[in-house]
């Protein structure tokens, strides 16, 4: 364990303190950054000791760290990530589970546990972290924060540690709306640029499906209020009409977005463990064993079809459209859950069906902090075309702000 | 020097044979591997003996290898790159300065110059290579091949080392229109999709400008060729058009990916030397010691406007356009004629104005060996809408096929 015995909320891995290099409308922001991403001076863990030890410290901060400095922000501490950000639960082998402020006996999520931990326990206003399976915008879901995952590559990756590159994305946690439109529209380089707003709203009907019972009542109620908020109706619809064939949606994750996330895990994390054989934690050494067999020819027909439903999304997906679901199917399972293989199927199977939707069309996604189920946060997700952030961030202003 | 005795082009690292995984498209096609991209069990160089020695073999081919062995081609060999890939001439301190074959006095260009040279001296068909700056198009243009820089981020980057992540991607030289297209539509993974024939065609004309007075006579007898083969006008058009307000065609770079290049080169590249400090090329060492004074806060401002450069010029291309223009101002420079800031400057500053139009743009290029002054190759682009890299390649063999 390697968390400050000073920090409750178990977020941090080190506590720093980083001016602002401008002012800018993040001023009097702080905000924390997930241990993938690089800070001058300090080693990026990658949620790995192993790797931790095996690299020098970056001379330079990722360039998305300094956005936000020079937008006016502060950068307060460094957080705690999954190992290899490999996961979506949050319970860290080597550095703990952070705490779930609004589900203490749950986990947080992952693999951005720390970020949310950090958002939610009050050490910041938002944290800047990364999602390619769901890693933003499941702990924003079980933590009750809002989260988003912006379209692939509209934010610079340079300085953040390499991952999977046709998946990876830098986004936000953070506690406010406000805040994470602001730091969001600061990351995105278009401060200034006109929107829209929604004019069709698709309720995911697959996804509604693999919730539970209590989400998707939930999700119903928070919809028809935000029906009446704008004055417009909400259409339910299938994920095969989105993609114009007879498909499943969680064809988006099994039969693609799967496969290409293991092959490029293979080459970026996967390469380096093969030739170091670092010590492993023991949740990350059981997954990875299904990376290390897995046969990457298997994954080149998955890239096409990956390519092809990227294709017929976003040609379903126009400029004035809002898909909605539910961020994830269910509430956080508790700490210490995740322990039989069954279980950790049931958490992650009907979860990456939901958030490979965004992944594999490439589309940003906001989730939003509107459900609340048992006593539990779950959120409800927005997703919009491909590059249309900043519609995404005024259309849910629009209707839920 | 690494360069095998027995390889008077000068292009290979080392010779490899790695047979296709199964059949496909690019049956009894050969190709070589520029040495930033992994081939299992052999050492990735980056183009520097000191990197190559600081890190292991991967086990993995790079995912775009993969893809292309999937597809039946054999892979015959790594080629030399220019030092971190971060020069457009093609003379490398360690591993020489790979043969151009039609002009083998002059220098090949680079970074992708084993790629070139593998490729014009007859070893492969195509070479599998890099290009973020203009690393395949300046090559192409300078040896006279077929090059394609793909749309940013189409093609995965997995296996491939990071190098500048908002503005590098993944491509092919090659001897000819076919087999260029070939390679490509398998990377693209796009094998059946329909396309479309262009319908206007734009000549830019600040890029004319730029090239030398013999180029640009070349370019519009190639020009009047190409519209009669489709029967169809050419029109010329202003980059202060395109983006639909007073700008220079060189903001492209020097206002803008100049800068995000460079601090994105801090991030990746960067990091590594100040923390190994390793030995150094001499003409690297040169360029490398502005990326060291660089101050990156310089770059948030220019970042900011590559993304206004990007909308403006992407609201402008409609899917049915291609825009044309020199792929690079000159002919190549005689070898070692890059001894001074000034022929440094001369060579540069006129490239990267234009090689910046598709960067800012993250547009698809397509370099096309067309035109010879001198008796030395120049290519001619073309340049379409973004994500419309299959409508280009279709757009380029009904011109010029």
């Amino acid at each position: 364990m390697f968390t400050p015995a000073t920090d409750p909320s178990g977020a941090l891995v080190e506590q720093v303190d980083l001016a602002p290099l401008r002012q800018g409308p993040l001023d009097g922001l702080k905000f924390t950054v997930k241990d993938n991403i690089d800070l001058a001076g300090y080693k990026t863990s990658y949620g790995s000791p192993a790797w931790r030890d095996a690299h020098p410290a970056p001379i330079h901060n990722a360039l998305c760290v300094d956005q936000l400095l020079g937008a006016g922000a502060r950068c307060v501490g460094k957080v705690v990530a999954d190992e290899f950000t490999y996961s979506l639960d949050g319970e860290s082998f080597y550095f703990g589970t952070p705490r779930n402020a609004k589900a203490p006996d749950r986990v947080p999520g992952g693999s951005s546990s720390g970020s949310a931990a950090s958002v939610a326990n009050g050490l910041a206003d938002f944290s800047l972290c990364t999602d390619a399976g769901g890693s933003i915008r499941v702990p924003a879901s079980l933590c009750g924060l809002w989260g988003m995952r912006p379209s692939l590559h509209r934010i610079s990756e340079a300085g953040v540690l390499p991952f999977q590159p046709s998946v990876s994305t830098v986004g936000v946690l953070a506690d406010r709306f406000d805040v994470l439109n602001a730091a969001m529209r600061v990351l995105l380089n278009s401060p200034t640029l006109p929107v829209s707003s929604p004019r069709r709203i698709l309720l995911l009907h697959d996804a509604l499906e693999i919730a539970d019972c209590a989400v998707r009542d939930q999700a119903g109620v928070a919809l028809q209020r935000i029906a009446a908020n704008i004055g417009t109706t909400i259409e339910t619809i299938r994920f095969s009409e989105i993609v114009g064939e007879p498909c499943e949606l969680n064809d988006c994750n099994l039969n693609g977005l799967r496969d290409l996330q293991t092959a490029e895990f293979q080459s970026t994390v996967g390469n380096w463990i093969e030739a170091s054989k670092p010590q492993l934690g023991f949740t990350f050494s059981m997954a990875y064993e299904h990376v290390q067999k897995f046969e990457r020819i298997a994954a080149l027909d998955n890239m096409a079809r990956c390519e092809r439903l990227f294709r017929q999304i976003n040609a379903f997906v126009a400029a004035d459209t809002v898909i909605c679901f539910p961020t994830t199917p269910k509430i956080a399972p508790f700490k210490g859950s995740l322990n039989t293989l069954k279980a950790v199927m049931d958490f992650y199977d009907p979860t990456m069906t939901i958030t490979a939707f965004a992944g594999v069309a490439r589309l940003p996604e906001v989730a939003a902090p509107l459900l609340t189920v048992e006593g539990c946060p779950v959120g409800l997700s927005f997703v919009a075309g491909h590059y249309q952030d900043e519609f995404l961030l005024n259309a849910v202003r629009e209707m839920v702000g």
